[in-house]
């Protein structure tokens, strides 16, 4: 059993957990709770923790993993989260092709591109109702929130897991792969003439969603094909990114039906 | 200029901040930043405080106000955000009547009803989501997160001053007054065996929206005319509440445009 914080194994834990240049530099990310490390799948589990109440209490649940044991006051101490569960793994990052978020050729594309969202939540969020409303795939631009960060992971519910993203560097080159790939592309913007239940989204659609405070940059907004707006009451200028994105999903989620 | 912690009007800004108790007692909150201070109708405003630099470089802003001076590094360290931007004011909380929630006769009457939310982002997104959606009234059962917590208040952005909303002690008598009010309810369950987008929503509607993790309890979805559900593709268990209601409430603005 692990009882010291200078152990390696603790260090490198706490590593993964706080910065973000030690997720970039491993290829890992650490997971923490029941759902999540079930969810997860076999392949991209790297090593599992518990702590030593956990492995009295649920011999069932990690009797099929090798794993280390920690003493309780210390698994509580290198958690992220208040009140941890008990379980926590370091997970090799799932990595996509672009190609990859096409879909499976059942549906049509349905991208969802995030430009420099800065609120673990929001990601997470987003990437939780994107599985739900049968998003193929999302991108994010280098400027996001670290993909990996525990607190983003947690907020994905474990969708992180199904919902194939890639990380562009540059969006350059964006606009001509939309077009090969007949993909319409809509930005959410205040500036949108179009309402967003206008449009039919059965074909190939991708929305491009801006940073919290700054909305999508004209730089990403000259690229979209079409703007469209989300029609606001009273005196509210702009809605919660993750709400807005939501919206968006859904109402191609239901068209698509 | 303050300058000591130990000042009387600071513990009162920091008790304000901290407890639920003291804002129950005084019927007061705090609020801070230039958006949310300069949103707040005068009539509730009992005090503002800004820092030194503040006062310094926004002297149009708060020339209209009675303020008091509060050196900076103590400023900062009153305030519940990591970077203050200068303004912190202590307000009255508006108290509505429950018929209030029905709104002005134009529209009919739109309301949500919020079961035991715990986290506080959700709260105040909703809220505010619910101004830009034509919400005309908000009820919170008493097991909800304190509205008038800072994060809720600053998930809002001001919307707080805009949707009427009233804390309900007990829920029992509620089925008679949406039947009184010809109101609709219907409550947000994975068990629905509608689909949210099937009912019409142009006469009145309230949505019962459940806890992040119970989802909506037994005592309030019997009670409810109608079970809705939003249907999910992949394996999600379930959509953030702030992002469920979201949907919900997108669809009766569409209907209702």
């Amino acid at each position: 059993m692990i009882t010291s914080a200078q152990n390696q194994q603790i260090k490198e834990i706490q590593a993964l957990n706080q910065k973000h240049r030690e997720r970039v530099k491993t290829g890992l990310f650490t997971a923490e709770g029941v759902k999540i490390i079930s969810e997860a799948p076999k392949e991209l589990i790297h090593k599992i923790f518990v702590s030593e109440s956990f492995e009295k209490n649920n011999p069932e649940m990690i009797k099929d993993f090798r794993y280390e044991v920690i003493a309780d006051s210390l698994f509580e101490k290198i958690c992220d989260t208040k009140t941890p569960q008990g379980i926590l793994g370091i997970l090799k990052q799932p990595v996509y092709k672009r190609e990859e978020l096409l879909g499976d050729g059942h549906t049509s594309p349905f991208i969802l591109l995030l430009e420099d969202l800065q609120d673990p939540g929001n990601v997470g969020t987003i990437i939780r109702t994107a599985e739900g409303a049968g998003v193929t795939g999302i991108m994010l631009t280098k400027g996001c929130v670290d993909l990996f960060a525990p607190k983003t992971i947690r907020s994905t519910m474990g969708s992180i897991f199904r919902v194939p993203f890639v990380c562009e560097d540059d969006t350059d080159d964006l606009v001509g792969w939309f077009k090969e790939n007949q993909i319409h592309t809509y930005g959410a913007h205040l500036k949108g003439v179009c309402s967003y239940e206008e449009p039919s989204y059965r074909e190939g659609t991708a929305f491009f969603i801006g940073n919290e405070g700054k909305g999508l940059s004209d730089a990403l907004s000259d690229k979209c094909d079409t703007l469209i707006k989300i029609p606001m009451e009273g005196h509210l200028e702009s809605l919660n990114a993750a709400v807005a994105s939501a919206i968006l999903m859904y109402k191609v989620h239901e068209q698509r039906k």
